[in-house]
């Protein structure tokens, strides 16, 4: 069983951002609003500026109060800033908010994590220039890595979330897949795994795909990550070795995502000049 | 083997709508866009005017030369025009025309048939007043007056088009079915036909779909339509006596799909108001 590592696809993609970063008089910036009661997300926002600003791109977070107006306002104000290239909320935002209603007033030239309807339906129909959700570009990005073969192949998504699931589907679907979306109502889910060549797992639940029930020569892609109380790191796959290969948790996906936010920056910056 | 009929559905509809209509103080107005070289789809617009005019609805169909610049022109004046409740156009616009772009044009409070990415946005997040493409919505609900159970069951949509295709796959994944969407590059069609409950084709090509392949109890449901040199009209799929139920074609969803229409422009009605 091959383990697919995404270190060496994020370190491409930063190293072409930097450069292109190096050769701009205006930098691009990214800002990011995050919840004061939001204590989770602090690791992951930390980490943003820590790559941001390595790459030579201004970080700005905003500590944001259980408003929606506050939200509504920053959001506006944002997006009529020319010098703010990208922004991102971290999620959940508050308790009792309307996320998509908050979400619907970012400007699809500065949601970087594609988050709205504007943006998602540039996805969905296609639009040549179209920013996908981090985490679905980056399980494209670790396929592509490998030269795995989608063209007719039977592709399995697992999860049908917004961010992930749906997208990655579309994403599949243009790369000729024929794609199956399953998700928690899916009957004898695992009597199915033996049907498909690639399995793409971004369900949110630890080890709740058994790679051994996998047929022989399947690629199974995990998007999840689970930080579980013995302190170890999983994915929603149970690894096995009967497998052809499986992407590693911590060191697959979730290593590309972090990059792809910064070349989704880059995307933003040229689209708003272009 | 049962034939799944729209017109009791389509009739209901219709019904609906004339209701609300008679209600109204302000009459909906229908504007349909039709490109002055496009002969094919003089039929259908006026069976749209008979549909509208009958329940009520102000029906105007305007037509449109070979100019981006006019129907952009054109679209932004029917966008800020309040009389004006839903706008279509009818497609393939014209040769080289860039649909995307004119079709981006149309805003969503309008875009009666879900063609642009913002509607379809609205759509794929899942947004609880969304509008779908009529055809899609039309194969929804012909499942539903049949009381076809989707819950866990394994539907297959055959056609990954931005109208049909890729639309119901998501209005089915909210049903709880498990979805696979499959398309002209999909391998060994045919041997995989027999694995699931439910069958949408949309797909575009005369009896491209055998049902004798499908298994004994499968339910299929045939959005294809198409005018045979003989004079015959037949769906996607060649029909069986083997399966449980496949819909009619003709009368099958198309009969519901242009009630769908007239129910959508109510809807935005209501949204423009809302």
């Amino acid at each position: 069983m091959e383990l697919l590592l995404g270190k060496e696809t994020a370190l491409k993609i930063k190293e072409q951002v930097k450069n292109e970063v190096d050769k701009l008089e205006v930098k691009p910036k990214y800002v990011v609003l995050i919840n004061k009661n939001d204590s989770s997300s602090i690791g992951y926002v930390n980490m943003q500026r820590k790559n941001a600003t390595s790459l030579g791109i201004e970080f700005e977070s905003i500590e944001m109060d259980d408003s929606e107006e506050q939200y509504i306002e920053t959001i506006e104000r944002l997006n009529n800033d020319k010098s703010v290239t990208a922004v991102m909320l971290t999620r959940p935002l508050f308790k009792g908010a309307d996320e998509k209603k908050i979400i619907s007033h970012l400007s699809s030239l500065k949601d970087v994590d594609a988050m709205s309807s504007a943006s998602l339906g540039e996805l969905f129909v296609g639009s040549s220039d179209y920013l996908a959700p981090c985490t679905a570009e980056a399980i494209m990005k670790l396929i592509k890595a490998y030269n795995i073969e989608l063209k007719g192949k039977d592709v399995l998504v697992v999860g049908r979330s917004i961010s992930v699931g749906r997208p990655v589907a579309l994403m599949l679907l243009e790369e000729n897949a024929t794609v199956t979306i399953a998700h928690s109502r899916t009957s004898d889910l695992n009597d199915k795994l033996k049907n498909y060549d690639v399995i793409v797992a971004a369900v949110g639940k630890a080890h709740l795909i058994d790679a051994s029930l996998c047929k022989e020569d399947a690629i199974i892609i995990d998007a999840g990550i689970h930080y579980l109380e013995d302190g170890s790191i999983v994915g929603d796959v149970k690894p096995s070795d009967k497998v052809k290969a499986i992407s590693k948790v911590p060191g697959g996906v979730g290593t590309i995502t972090s990059a792809v936010l910064m070349e989704n920056i880059m995307k933003l910056y040229h689209k708003q000049r272009g």
